[in-house]
């Protein structure tokens, strides 16, 4: 195998076993074991678990920022719901070493780690705002988008942690979350409710966010 | 001074230097002439500056945890848009420092950062429990519970980020967060309908979140 064969053969070992169990837990040893070479191999392809780690963390932040891109044409409800399904898939695929890495434990944290983090934060914050086809937020969008995107990944991480909810029902959820977040600070800013109304244009008339707000309405009846 | 009182000077000192500046920023030196004693003597008391900033962050979370006590009386609405409040007063108050801890920077993210920062949160989660009167929280409550308290903390952490929105205006704007996250979860659980209706029973029907609610039907029609 050349160098860079070797390489892309380690990240992809060490990112299944950091995938499976927490990083903290993975020695150099079992990702040595499990590619098939000796440790001294994988230090001459990588100085330490830090740099492997911080490849393989790369490789899996550019797989789910890709999943954020959806073609731009239907409801935009049904957009998001299509990325919320793919985020899940790699939540569950990632499963333990997502909730290592962004509970922040001691082995992460690194410059680089938070880094690749916010880069993701930003791909999915980008795609959101190209949907809604706009260039220069107001700072209420802003803030409503990306409070959102932390409530996603707590929502995942706490999904994660006993699996007790069904995943389909909060990838539903998180879908309303955005539309009720967007409308509370669209209810007092004449800014938001343009775009709110811009956004809802596509929206079927009897479809799940008039269903929500008729929902909505009866707990105040 | 005795050893005891020195070093709750100390935390004081540090507790102030941290909030003004981010904590990568703040020398031991710094520290030592703010608080009057040489930079050997600092030592004396605490061997690092992360003991120092451990201990100083720790006075934090227990001023931030103190915040969230409310008395259990009037609506639920008005007690959190209170908490609220207080929870700003303390960023606004603390803004870099809070800033560099949530943010995790290199100097942040030790297991003993990560417990006090889990601790408050708990603290949150436990009060609000408190309040809606729910010894045993369903899993969906939970859920919504801490996730809105992650939503709280990036709102935070957005608005310190240039203050382009009135404070004020997301203090309120956080009360209807957790009541809409709560209604979408509601909307489609008998169990969450319950406590939801249980919350709502003492809102005034001309009340915040009835005038909502107005507002957000009107973005379907």
């Amino acid at each position: 195998m050349g160098v860079e064969e070797r390489r892309q053969q380690l990240i992809g070992v060490a990112l299944e076993l950091f995938s499976q169990r927490s990083p903290d837990e993975v020695s150099i040893d079992e990702i040595a074991s499990a590619a098939g070479i000796s440790r001294p191999l994988v230090y001459h392809y990588f100085p330490g678990k830090l740099s492997l780690y911080e490849a393989a963390l790369k490789r899996a932040s550019e797989d789910l920022a890709s999943r954020f891109v959806e073609p731009r044409r239907g409801p935009l409800g049904a957009r998001l719901l299509r990325v919320m399904r793919r985020f899940f898939d790699f939540v569950d695929e990632h499963g333990p070493g997502f909730s290592a890495l962004m509970r922040g434990g001691p082995a992460v944290g690194s410059t680089t780690t938070n880094a690749l983090i916010d880069a993701v934060r930003q791909a999915a914050y980008d795609q959101i705002l190209a949907h809604l086809e706009v260039e220069h937020p107001p700072a209420r969008l802003e803030l409503v988008v990306r409070s959102w995107i932390s409530l996603v990944e707590s929502t995942a991480l706490i999904w994660l942690d006993g699996r007790r909810i069904p995943r389909a029902e909060l990838e539903v959820q998180l879908v309303h979350d955005f539309a009720v977040l967007t409308a509370v600070s669209a209810a007092y800013d004449e800014e938001m409710g343009v775009l709110l109304r811009r956004m809802l244009k596509d929206e079927p008339p009897d479809g799940p966010f008039a269903d929500l707000v008729a929902r909505l309405a009866d707990f105040t009846s």
